[in-house]
């Protein structure tokens, strides 16, 4: 890291950030300009990271600090030396010259709706079943998922339309029971950086789906990433639904496309997107699907159901099943104009 | 407009917020919940406007003031009853079915980089010719471009490729020699809200690329353009070049995607997308471009130059003119995904 | 809830409106002004939350949906009839006419540093002593705290000074350890709406300090406090601590201290304000000190090292102890203004 | 500057910035570590801006370019070497040990309003009189100022009351006009980056109040204060008044009183702070106006009016002029913490 004093820094200030730097087992490398002093600490690969913790922001005469590594180190691109991951799920690819379609109904709601959104989607191309036993509200009032029963619905759907299945775990203490059933485990963008629940998953090996928290900077996400990696776990997808800003009509968050390109370059994960809970809106899904699969995505996970005027739940975001096919084809040409061909399912 | 009041609310002080709203010559629609009162204004459809603005917000017992119709109207979708503007720019179409590709150095530098530029860009399937004369920056020691030096060039290119030109406005002093040059004045984001220079623009007639402020809401846009069309002047394209937000790292704003069929479903006028600001990289320019062409945008305006890496401004955003036409070529199959093709020049 | 339909809605559509909210039980209140219909959707009072969640939202015809009633109940000023809670952690109190100097360690590193802090805090008039054991950190290879010998050490400085402890809990399964020394469970940013944390924080019925997220609007904050509130644990504190805005130089969040007042006529709890994370520089903490004193605050929660130098975590954030007692008495200083006293140890 | 490369930077692709560099008349300095090249451009201090413009950023093998010289000079602390600029404004001081509070109605409506309430604030301790005779409206339908006629009554206002007047320039084109009356030149939000605007007030020689933009950092705030002070004009103030985030309920913007300790720290210009447009409700005005007292602000701008609720614009945010001289009061005694006296009238 380099640290960039400020003008106004006397030589006693420059002084302790050099005893600084070397006491934790860097080397410290003074330039100094007409104005300006700049201290590079220069540690070996190993000790980056330490460097980085000795904590000279704020310190008297130190204007900034910048780091120069990223401090991810497994979910980076140069840890596989630029190779692409590709995620094997049951048979289903996820990544490299792969274009995932996961799709499904926010929540699990009976079987019948479950049952049948399930058949739709696999007929229409998905490659992934995502439905929602356990949902985080944000009122402690509201529908809180159908629990175990939702996830005994998902296996059925699993074993009847052969797709694998994508669920949220929002509990430590439910792991056993979503393992049982999850492909994917789903961690929502409220608990991305709830360490415990990340660490878990890790320890799982089980692949997981990492949703970017709302107001997450993509290297806190590859840092929420670095935590399930670390754990020996190395079948991440990162996914991107939407951000917080100031804009805040017509839409819930603010879906940040650009996030696609640059996880790409950052890292060597796949990303998906999630169109439906960024819009909220079901006529914003298909434009921003097309967006999403021509900006270069692996994947998109989409909210569909029979009968979205009667969900329980963010009905209004869910596309129709009758109309799926129509958009997954639609999506697939968006896909191939990135030079990716749609996974088998 | 809906007055909520507070659960608090004293009956004085909703007797005091109907008096106001009578005053404003609305009538006073009072609703009271079991726990609520609601007060509607309704006046009739001129007199929403001044209903808007009696200004209740912060009114002792209010809790929120919640409009109901938008302050626009010139630019709202229904003014025109749901029928899409499409401007003939000196015979280049913008909106509806064509898709613009608008192109063309970030800043005139010289007789040979302006008239190089806008013959690769012209051949590779543009039909509008963009250049900076005037540069807006941030630093009042930067290049501020070559002025009249800077129309001239973009006059030459003009004949001689046969592109219309677009280009920026700062100065209200300048509006006369700008007319001389221009098809299109362009008004940059920090002059969204200089109502000044919009209302003159909408006195001058010509056609006007709007682009939106980096904290503008949507709503604040479609005000900045009814500004101008106000003015008796129809003839303007909106332009999304990327928000603030939080994340400030790998790009220099987010690009907001979102926005393009939103602001299509509230207005009649074309959208357009500027990548290139909005990324600040070359190399998440393609990217982006296909995902606003795949999104329904209008079209894109876009930087070019034979030599970026010598660009007296903005040079590593700035796609090269060799490789232009394939650019062009794969923007032209994303804007077809959405239904649009390519306006001849 | 208001649901206002688009200008464009269909008779089809308003009836469509008027039947969903009919079929969740409250009454369709329709009215329609010369260019668009608003349905009042009246339940009540307890229906109000069901008819929150029939989501309407993005339905087609429908505009917006304004919801009129607050989604919290036990947290909202109404709930104690504008009565303020006051709590009564072992003898000090939070809220009210008091103000609470809470202060300690970022971290408890050693029983030295942590006994020395807490004879500081205490002798200068803190009345609650804080210091992380378990501490969520960015990156999993940054230190994570002493766990369960930090607890011992909490307890010792407890013992020693008489002050009550504000210690964080991360997972759920550390909450037997954490509930055996804390008398203030501080739930972090991170973990906002980490549900399953916060109903057990409710069931443990003991006092909690709840951090606003970082992208976490006022409301959210107080639906997170419904969920401890819900299950029958009245003894909440919410605590500002900044919020991710796109002005990321010079500091680390920007603390909004507009969140005083607002909550504080929100909702009966006290408001705490932390000055140390959002700045993290400790030179700023004084004059946010003051002006979190001066807006109202019931509280600073501040950050207080030994030697900060020598901190394993967040040094140049957290003040000396040398100049703790100086610092506290200005900050009673401000208090006063605001009508408060500093509450007894 | 620094260039930092990425740790996939080929040789040729360091070579070639370093020659950039160079051609830009500046030193570069390299140094590799274990994983990441870093190269310094070092100039001497009057090439540090042209180092600034050669554009590395986005350049290939770059992954970050980090400034190390602020782009500003004339507004930088540096610059009057840590001496803070004291402004006399027709006898009225601000900065250094004063504070002083501005005072008036949102916009001139009538001579009695505008008499009555100068003098109001003159007796209650205001050393300046603000009103608006040119309004920036966000709805070209909202009423936009008396233009002139307000004028004459500000000129009227400051003959009777003797408080120099602070009053707001949109339009070049009233320079003359404005310059007749106004002691201070105010600058909105939203012309913080007209730069044609900024250089004239700059050679007009007459003190300015800048208002920093709704979304500009406080280094662009600083870049914009800079295009006036270039012009040889002295006198600037600089005023923070809410920026836009994520919180959009319960309040305008969001109040960055972070600002006021940062912007001393950088700068030598006062920095007053405007609680009024921020809130934009009555009740937030007093406790936002002792935080920003307390935390060090040079003073406050803030409206009041004799009758609120007639105001034709704004009226639920301005004070009322019969409960003023106690708000003035506190406000003092809030200074005062900050070592600030009261500025004589």
């Amino acid at each position: 890291m380099m640290i960039v004093m400020k003008e106004t820094a006397t030589e006693e200030q420059i002084a302790a950030v050099v005893s600084k730097v070397e006491r934790a087992g860097a080397r410290a490398h003074r330039s100094t300009g007409a104005r300006v002093t700049v201290i590079g600490a220069i540690g070996d690969v190993e000790q980056d990271v330490s460097v980085e913790s000795i904590g000279l922001e704020g310190e008297a005469g130190v204007d900034r600090v910048v780091p120069i590594l990223k401090p991810y180190k497994l979910a980076s691109s140069q840890f596989r030396h630029g190779e692409r991951t590709v995620l094997d799920i049951a048979g289903a690819k996820v990544g490299g010259e792969h274009f995932t379609l996961i799709a499904g109904p926010c929540t699990v709601e009976s079987r019948a709706q479950t049952l049948e959104t399930a058949q739709v989607v696999r007929d229409a191309g998905a490659s992934l079943f995502r439905g929602g036993a356990y949902k985080p509200r944000t009122s402690p009032y509201a529908f809180q998922g159908l629990g175990q029963e939702g996830l005994r619905l998902l296996a059925e759907a699993k074993a009847q339309s052969g797709l694998p299945v994508v669920t949220e775990l929002m509990d430590l203490r439910d792991l056993e029971l979503v393992l049982e059933v999850a492909d994917v485990i789903q961690i929502g963008a409220r608990n991305m950086q709830n360490y415990p629940l990340l660490a878990e998953v890790g320890r799982s090996g089980r692949p997981a789906l990492l949703k970017r928290g709302l107001s997450s900077t993509l290297d806190e996400l590859l840092m929420a990433a670095e935590y399930i990696l670390k754990e020996g776990n190395p079948n991440v997808m990162l996914c991107e639904r939407g951000i917080r800003t100031f804009e805040t009509d017509h839409r819930r968050v603010t879906l940040d496309l650009m996030a696609v390109p640059v996880l790409k370059e950052l890292s060597h994960l796949p990303v998906i997107v999630d169109p439906s809970h960024a819009a909220g809106r079901r006529d914003l899904v298909p434009p921003l699907s097309l967006a999403a699969a021509a900006a270069g995505a692996d994947g998109i996970i989409v909210e569909v159901h029979p009968k979205p005027e009667e969900a329980v739940c963010d009905g209004p975001q869910q596309l129709f099943t009758e109309t799926f096919a129509e958009y997954a084809s639609d999506v697939r040409r968006a896909a191939a104009l990135a030079g990716k061909a749609l996974a088998a399912a």
